[in-house]
């Protein structure tokens, strides 16, 4: 049986400062949510860690919950979508490049499937090589 | 570069009174945390969603986060945790039948890794499908 779908997205590349910039990553949050109808349950919470580290966010969702984490100091920042409700995928490669500077998103989609498992091979699992920035 | 695991767990057969349990899912976290020495940034969420709904909970971690999902209708509960300090392997199975019934536990690895991708077979149960889109 199949409970809820989840998104693991990693993103390399990124701009530093947009991985400790706080705003930026709770915009980006505003932006998976409203563009895929997520509804959170309270507010989201965030940590930033001391320097050189980066920030951490989650929120809890009707749907399940959103989580990212930076890593500033590698340009890396990775997402946990994870959703109970069947939501269409999502444009995180053109979406991380725009925020926060991604020049390459691993997109890995997985059923939370109490049954068999697997790994949807369908057109939602990627890896994607954004052009344009080295 | 790695730059965490992630167990997802999903467990299945579980009573359904314990899933709704706050105060038995609050134990559970406290013993992972516990038994894995995580350390919690600020404290738990927790939601509990009107019957039949379960209960969701999650807790950003200096580790990164550990989350649960619990469906009491069907008896399952799922598991995120999220580390980016190398832990040991948590008895899920054992632990999981203890304290929430569960009949069955299928432990995914997953290694948050921004080159190659690998799952590591936990439970060898496991498919991994990853092919390259342009």
């Amino acid at each position: 049986m199949i409970v809820g779908t989840e998104w693991l997205v990693d993103a390399t590349g990124c701009d530093g400062d947009s991985l400790r910039d706080l705003e930026a990553l709770r915009a980006l949050f505003d932006r998976i949510m409203t563009e895929l109808a997520l509804i959170a349950v309270g507010q989201p919470v965030w940590h930033r860690f001391p320097s050189p580290g980066g920030v951490t966010g989650i929120v809890l969702l009707t749907e399940s919950h959103l989580a990212c984490h930076t890593y500033p100091e590698y340009g890396i920042a990775t997402f946990n979508l994870y959703c109970c409700r069947t939501r269409p995928d999502w444009a995180w490669d053109d979406r991380l490049r725009e925020a926060l500077g991604a020049n390459r998103v691993i997109v890995r989609v997985i059923e939370r499937d109490t049954g068999d498992l697997h790994i949807t091979p369908d057109n939602s699992n990627y890896i994607t090589e954004l052009r344009g920035k080295q």
